[in-house]
């Protein structure tokens, strides 16, 4: 099939995917997640072919991919997220009020593009898809290329776990290519794009959603510098054990993380610098494709060379499409000279050293940051940090206190996101909240009860929680937590 | 001072905005408020001259914009618009979950592009200024040009009263100028941009906003149609009324509102087609300025010339600066041959009868039409509807039932947005839900309590509606209905 036959299936299939009662929605979430993990076997062994990821690694995240669509069940059981909003009429109102029941609705056929990084949670079946099907819309998937099989047959299974619980032709489909994919977010029967990538490539498919005739919104997830602030007494205090996390965190499936800690901002001469090299593993491991590592090794030599950031440990060797792990150094006056250079998100087991002598500079330094996904601070105990998080704040959409950013709970209030290039709105694309990027308000203005939606009824029946006349009305529970887990990102 | 000397103040004021306590931010909003109402006199008759709107509509005007300040008072005091989550920490789940808190915080410095059509309620004290102020930002207003000197008597009735209320210094300032617009839409402090204007003059600031080296997100609205479909059952029952309604709302204002009815879509032969000439006002009235006059002329001409519509009541000859009204029509066929032209909007007094043989070709026709803030549909007692409302949900934010577009009540739940061009995102403008757009989620991971905004501290000692642990938890309510007003747009 063509894009343009792809999508008229799922423009076809918009009224039916919107009105298929909560109920049944959450049958095709959950028979989506008992078909691919009946698969997991397979799909691992194809996924873990194509990307060089771990079978320990690929299980967990499989895990978290089934867990995910079940969780956003949960999300739209509960109803909440309709956010249902009722004025009566007030005919003694100078003007008179009319009576007006809001509520959010499916935006429409969503075109959700897969990552690299995530052959299963953040691709085919991923969390953009679990959450848009769970809004009501069509989904239509653009496969990366660096998973082809395991698209395919994740796709398979999808359709066929869909097809059984009975949801409408075109509810959800697949397009692969990179022209498919530039046609897929201009044409006029997607009304949502996701997209999780690069600052390059999501460039090019935001230009195609602004550019069209009825620009759209595109929910980018671009890339992410997550710094990690350590203040002199955090480094005095635990400074060894610092080391170890930030190598474990760094390296995490060879660095391919958007949650990666790429700036780390300590005290000149502290410990952590001083234990770096002693922790960090010497072995080489295979990237998910060779574009990869090669842009890894260049965006070292890039800052080395250019940026004059030095070797603290490892290796700028040529290691054909395997990657091992590299720490680079710098003060904060290099940095603030090559910014242009050594803020360039390095994707792979890289991370950079600034130090400071004060830690009045930092907040500065973090003013010149552009937007992340975290930001981490790690003080002394009961130090005042009130002015770095301060800062923290401004930069990142999720700020962590003695932590480590990889590992991104799929929970009620998480949030994955931030100032841009973080991501281009202000939506997480994580989470419970991630399903508000697939809904547009509607008000329905003095509408007889017949044709009002049953969220909008008066006696409520599907006892959605809502705000009437002003004062929220919340009705009996019917979802709640242990769903949640966790994503490595 | 320059743009760049205002951005710099609003920037300083962001911290101290946002972290100013809620009640003291209502203070604000509600000293505002009075001290616009303590001078309605002046402005009204500074508003008269500029914009040649009448008095009672300006008072009316005046009284919705003081309105809507205490109105988004009510909407934090309430607390539910921060969106608190909660999930506790959970040392047995596999991995262990950190303990997360999530809100909505303030964006940073907006700016404000204020509209020719409502010097009060969407300008220097207007709707986007008193959310954006409500969710504890700073605001730069870019004034328009057609009341210059209502927007700089506005602006300093507010800078004094927030002085008497204690707001930081860059709170709140104004600017005047087209490069000035553009150079405070592409200043770094400012972190979202409201538009309420043309498509072509937001379609320029827009682009400012998205080539920015850091996007931010434009919340404009720009045009809107309004399509109303007659059946033909409404027209036997109750033609000549509706005819008259008809009347006075797309003649209200010198049809200068966002939501005048710009095509009606009736049977061949209706009742309201045969009354409608015998109820249109003769009288020219002058419109808000020459050029908004001229455009109209041009864009009646352009409907008659090249788009092949009729004219069935009115006149199109110069009026000079007045606009009187006209009454245009067609048929389906000639409108989906000329749509280009037809459905382009026509801001003044005018809307264009389309008439239909078959109600069958009516969702058809509303396929065509662009995003539209309303579609209102006018039925018999009963009749079966449901298709018509489909299709109406597809293109508007707002649909309305035996009703006319104009006159939002500004309320919790209403919705003034829609798919492009109405609006350029899922957020709306007027009510309490347009607060969502000068906002943005952070969430802190396993953060001490001593450096948790109050909203997230575990006893909740502001009694802020939240979400724990997956379920609602909904205080006792401080605000309440009672406060809402309609706003003629």
């Amino acid at each position: 099939m063509t894009v343009r036959e792809v999508t008229m299936r799922a423009h076809a299939a918009e009224a039916a995917v919107r009105v298929t009662p909560t109920a049944e929605r959450i049958a095709w979430l959950n028979g989506a997640a008992d078909a691919l993990a009946d698969n997991v076997d397979l799909l691992v062994e194809i996924a873990g072919d194509e990307t060089h990821l771990d079978e320990p690694r690929l299980r967990g995240e499989m895990a978290r991919t089934t867990a995910q669509l079940r969780f956003f069940g949960d999300v739209i059981a509960d109803g909440h997220y309709l956010e249902v909003i009722i004025d009566h009429a007030d005919a003694t109102a100078a003007p008179p009020r009319p009576d007006l029941r809001r509520m959010l609705r499916p935006i429409g056929p969503v075109a959700v593009f897969a990552a690299s990084n995530f052959p299963f949670a953040f691709s085919v079946a991923g969390g953009d898809t679990a959450s848009a099907l769970a809004a009501g819309c069509p989904v239509v998937v653009k496969a990366h290329p660096g998973h082809p099989d395991t698209s395919k047959e994740t796709a398979r299974l999808v359709r066929a776990s869909l097809e059984d619980a009975g949801a409408p032709d075109g509810a959800f489909d697949i397009v692969e290519g990179l022209q498919e994919g530039i046609d897929l977010a201009g044409d006029r029967a997607i009304k949502a794009v996701a997209f999780t990538g690069s600052l390059r490539g999501g460039k090019v498919i935001h230009e195609v959603c602004s550019g069209r005739d009825d620009p759209i919104p595109f929910y980018g997830e671009l890339g992410s510098l997550n710094p990690v602030v350590v203040t002199p007494r955090a480094d005095l205090e635990r400074g060894a054990s610092l080391a170890a996390g930030l190598v474990a965190s760094f390296t995490l499936g060879v660095g391919q993380f958007c949650t990666k800690p790429g700036v780390i901002i300590v005290p000149t001469d502290s410990t952590i610098e001083g234990t770096l090299p002693s922790l960090l593993p010497q072995d080489a491991r295979p990237m998910l494709h060779p574009g990869i590592a090669e842009s890894y090794r260049a965006g070292m030599r890039r800052a080395v060379g250019t940026g004059g950031a030095e070797v603290i440990s490892g290796s700028l060797d040529h290691h054909e499409d395997a990657a091992s792990p590299v720490v680079l150094g710098t003060d904060i006056e290099n940095l603030m000279l090559h910014r242009d250079v050594l803020l360039d998100e390095v994707f792979g087991p890289m991370t950079l050293l600034v130090r400071y002598r004060d830690i009045d500079q930092v907040g500065a330094l973090l003013d010149v940051l552009t937007g992340s996904l975290t930001a981490t601070i790690h003080a002394g105990q009961d130090e005042d940090i009130d002015d770095l998080v301060e800062s923290a704040g401004r930069i990142a959409g999720r700020v962590l206190f003695d932590g480590w950013p990889t590992g991104v709970a799929v929970t009620w209030a998480q949030h994955h996101g931030g100032p841009w290039p973080a991501t281009t709105s202000t939506h997480t694309s994580v989470g419970a909240t991630a399903i508000r990027r697939f809904l547009r308000p509607i008000v329905f203005q003095d509408a007889p009860a017949r044709i009002l939606p049953p969220e909008l009824l008066e006696d409520n029946p599907l006892v959605v929680p809502r705000r009437v006349n002003g004062n929220l009305e919340v009705g009996p529970m019917r979802a709640g937590a242990g769903t949640d887990r966790d994503i490595d990102r």
